[in-house]
């Protein structure tokens, strides 16, 4: 019955709107998400209201096709959640009304915007791509007007190693070209939103509005921008959340939506200290553990300056929820990489995972579990059989275990036998071949200073991770030998500038002006890798096969279907530790090299004879494509 | 037909049977098993005979329900496999006719025996039990007379750590007492089959006849008759079982039963040099390992003096189980310890497993997986869903991850970090309370030298073993604190002689005569612990909890029921690392604790009230019996 009368009311609330927002101004009263999508799969949609005494307000809903289910209020009555049902309802402007008995405090406006086409079956990252992670503030400053802004606290100092540099938005726009000529086809960025702290902001994880991009970066439309422009490139972009903890600054630490909002810290007891994490990540899956102990991990902060989410709280978890999907449909993502992920309540996780997923099929999320341990990442993973019941609803996960055995593999002596029986480790996930493998990360130390800036090392590192049976990711600045301390942590160093991405760099990567001739050896092998890979069916599916290492070489094979079966396109791919001209015997491979007489290197293009041994000069890796 | 017939010969063929045997003499024919039962789950029995050119000859039986389904032939004319179906079959003497046309060339006897009443249904080892493993050659000399005996090619030598030193069965006979009083309740004895090698035989793992005793420890029946009186007090026997390799001096090396008996050493090219296993255990359930990887793991051999075994040929699999049944049905054993359990065919071990669990539902076998990770260990556990299908049917396995965990986590520094984080990978495990952590054995160095000698931390890993949710097992002599060297691989000195074994031992660790005051305390202190396990329903099941250690001290609880529900009997186990006097507050306990007021140590009995800390005098371990 009301639907039928807000259908008639329509026109008449359009011009209403803009006196009555004046009469009470639209900033007094804030309501996120600002905007949602007619047409999505889950009907619901669950308004967050934060205005002066919202709480004892009731309201009407003005639309076609739009169900009011009820309102629910929490402790703080500055606080006012609206739960609508839009399964019937096509793109339009709603009007929300705020009464108090009959009367109108406050008339808002309301958008259900129309969904781009093929929006719900946006395909996400998958094995076909390789991800490029970038530090937005570290990559290039396209706009050096927005380095410091008005009513942000910090500004920018690139002399700081834990500054504001300055990179932004508009710098990654600007160098597009270059990634997609690089050849890769994904790019994380670390957080964009607004992170307003008064210190130590630059890396994004101390997200002060879920809703807004930091204005040093840019403006969400920059953003939406930069995600449309990178798609004609065929390049999708990854979104970094963070649903675990928030930045001090944020504006609800100013008018805390309920009691429970956050963990150990208490609307009106505020002044306590908080608890810190544990970081005590097995006591999630321990058979034996103590709820005590998992309650240290899960709800204890990480420092001060991050207060830690209670997503047991309903009304937060639908605000999380619905703003990671917001973020989707609005630019056009292809993924996202989940911060943190075993912090957060784990089912609160499973329910986030499942309503992005549910709303996009095709969509993929990678999270964080930061363990060596190969038991405790396969826990997170979806399909896992987990002892406990728990199904996490979670596609993929960062593969710290094989990127950790990875280095130890090409440093140490005996490496590549940990190396090779790592992979049997697979047999405890879900799905292995889902994982993202790294080369390194935002919080790891440099690759190239890994590797004892060993070139040799290097390309084999670089092409374990592009030639794996996983989705790749690279960090920005690899492909030119960026470097770092080799241990410890260091966070401001490992996050370097991208020489070039600044006016006035001497060095210049994007055009390689400047770089030492093993930097330019080294980018022109990440491009010939990374472009190889691009048009290869044997590296973006089927199967991995691989022999135990033997005299300090280790050889793995790729095939174009699961089967290795005679006339599939293989790769033969040889790491070799020796510093000395060695023969390689073929003997060992000969049911994989099948009828195939030669082969050839795809980097500098040498035809090998697959007659009885494949010579090999000195330390390093042979990419070898088998031909007829 | 011929059964009827056979019946009416029976009494004939008694008569008959001692002159025939004399006129083909009984020793010119070797017959395994050498008798059988009546009764027995499987009602299928293989009959391997050896003889000059058996395999030529036809076969008639005459028995009352004995079935002859067929024979067998390999590519060695000496051999011949008699298929019998005996289900109908009561206790009988058979007689077997090898004829060649229809003149009757041998006539054997063959018995089929009464079982013993709830044979099939006997108990196997369990949670209820401590293991205590025992090395024969090494434990006590109870028959020096068997020392050196005729026709065994290695002669005693006790001043030699890699000889022979004179123990035997008797000598475990003599002592049983002692290790009913000490308070283990099975006993696990390195193999005591014949290894007729001329050098380095004392450890039984190179066998040389799998039907027979090796006289330096005693006989088959000096066998039946230990297990006999050790069950009667109380006290279990777990046969060491090797289905995996020979001793180079088995009888069959002689004349080998087919081209493909042995693992890369047939019969007709005997003098090849055999391939030795990689050691490469991953690539069984490594999904990318290819097949002549998995098989140089499997067929390799360890060594010249251990011919690998080839259980894909269907004759020796079956002889291979009917073994293992036999000596279980024969001698009246609780369980079997099968020795380098992932090394032999894994489609046999499964067969294996199950025809022995058939056999013996309520039975257990526990299989040596020698690898810290339990990815790897967990594969071959019964109920483990693994990702290649393979499913086991072995019951338990040794923890080898846990014992390293175990070592580590109390030398280590934060090692109690790492014990703790150990024990949320049981999630791996399809039942990790079935494993038998152990606190060393027979390949690991002395407990009390891995641990510096200090006697606290071996009262913590004695404790840590004997208070697991685990099957737990002793290796002799660790209760008086036997040493070792601390690293690498030292088996002779690691398998001393236990004092007191042999006559004249001026030290008697069974009297506790000429013991140091350290090695008392550790012995009564295992003494105590060992049995008040024996009946604390808490120690024996239920339920465990731990808290994440903190300030050098680790807390488990032990319940009597799987959720710890208050009234449950509990045990409130205290693992302390400092050096000097602390008090561990209780508040973190509390939910555990419930209503108890008070606690009684158990190994001294002393009372410590439940208020609000419990006073910790110095590094140590508690383990408080909490009371109403």
């Amino acid at each position: 019955m009301k639907n039928k009368i807000a259908t008639a009311l329509w026109a008449l609330s359009l011009l209403l709107l803009t006196p009555l927002s004046q009469a009470s101004p639209r900033d007094a009263i804030g309501v996120e998400p600002a905007f949602w999508w007619a047409g999505m799969h889950n009907p619901r949609l669950q308004l967050m209201l934060h205005g002066d005494k919202l709480a004892a307000l009731s309201v009407d809903i003005q639309g076609t096709g739009v169900k009011l289910l009820g309102t629910e209020h929490t402790d703080n009555s500055n606080y006012l959640f609206i739960n609508l049902d839009v399964a019937d309802a096509a793109p339009q402007h709603l009007t929300l009304e705020l009464k108090q008995a009959d009367r109108v405090l406050h008339r808002l406006d309301y958008e259900l915007k129309p969904r781009q086409p093929g929006s719900g079956a946006r395909q996400g990252f998958g094995n076909k791509d390789v991800i490029y992670l970038i530090t937005p503030d570290r990559f290039a400053n396209g706009d050096p007007a927005n380095d410091t802004v008005p009513g942000m606290l910090e500004r920018a100092k690139r002399a700081d190693k834990d500054g504001r540099h300055g990179g932004d938005i508009s710098g990654i726009r600007q160098h597009l070209d270059y990634l997609a000529k690089l050849g890769v086809t994904q790019l994380w960025i670390n957080p964009l939103l607004e992170n307003n702290q008064g210190a130590y902001s630059y890396h994004g994880y101390s997200i002060t509005d879920y809703y807004r991009i930091d204005p040093r970066f840019g403006s969400n439309e920059d953003y939406r921008a930069l995600v449309q422009e990178a798609g004609k490139l065929g390049l999708g972009v990854i979104n970094d959340m963070v649903v675990n903890h928030i930045g001090s600054g944020h504006w609800w630490l100013k008018d805390l939506p309920s009691q429970d909002w956050l963990n150990g810290y208490a609307r009106d007891t505020s002044s306590q200290t908080p608890k810190y994490t544990s970081h005590r990540r097995t006591t999630v899956q321990d058979p034996y553990a103590v709820a005590a102990d998992k309650a240290a991990f899960t709800d204890g902060w990480f420092v001060d300056s991050m207060p830690d989410l209670n997503q047991r709280n309903p009304l937060l978890a639908t605000y999380l929820i619905q703003n990671s999907i917001w973020w989707v449909e609005y630019t056009g993502l292809s993924g996202i990489r989940e911060d943190t992920y075993s912090y957060a309540d784990k089912a609160f996780l499973a329910r986030w995972s499942r309503a992005v997923m549910d709303e996009y099929p095709n969509f993929n999320i990678v999270g964080e579990e930061w363990s060596a341990n190969p038991v405790t990442v396969s826990y997170w993973q979806e399909g896992k059989r987990n002892a406990d019941g728990y199904s996490s609803g979670l596609p993929s996960l960062m593969d710290f275990p094989l990127y950790e055995q990875l280095i130890a593999g090409l440093n140490e002596t005996e490496g590549f036998i940990k190396l090779y029986e790592t992979l049997a480790n697979d047999s405890v996930y879900a799905a292995p071949g889902k994982l993202v493998l790294f080369e390194g990360n935002h919080d790891t130390n440099r690759l190239f200073s890994l590797l004892k800036q060993d070139l040799a090392r290097y390309k084999m590192a670089m092409t374990y991770v592009l030639t794996a049976k996983r989705i790749p990711q690279l960090f920005y600045g690899t492909e030119i030998l960026l470097t770092s301390p080799g241990e410890g942590r260091n966070d401001g160093l490992v996050r370097g500038d991208f020489p070039g991405g600044w006016a006035g760099d001497a060095v210049n990567g994007f055009t390689a002006q400047g770089l030492s001739p093993q930097q330019r050896e080294a980018q022109d092998f990440t491009r010939v890798l990374l472009n190889y890979r691009k048009q290869s069916p044997a590296l973006q599916g089927g199967a991995l096969r691989h022999f135990v290492p033997e005299n300090g070489i280790y050889v793995q094979f790729r095939c174009d279907d699961e089967n290795c079966a005679p006339g599939s396109h293989k790769l033969m791919i040889i790491y070799n530790k020796n510093q000395q001209p060695v023969e390689l015997p073929l003997t060992r491979f000969r049911d994989l090299i099948g009828t195939s007489r030669s082969a050839i290197d795809i980097i500098d293009h040498k035809h090998y004879p697959l007659t009885h041994v494949i010579p090999l000069s000195a330390a390093g890796v042979l990419v070898l494509e088998l031909q007829d």
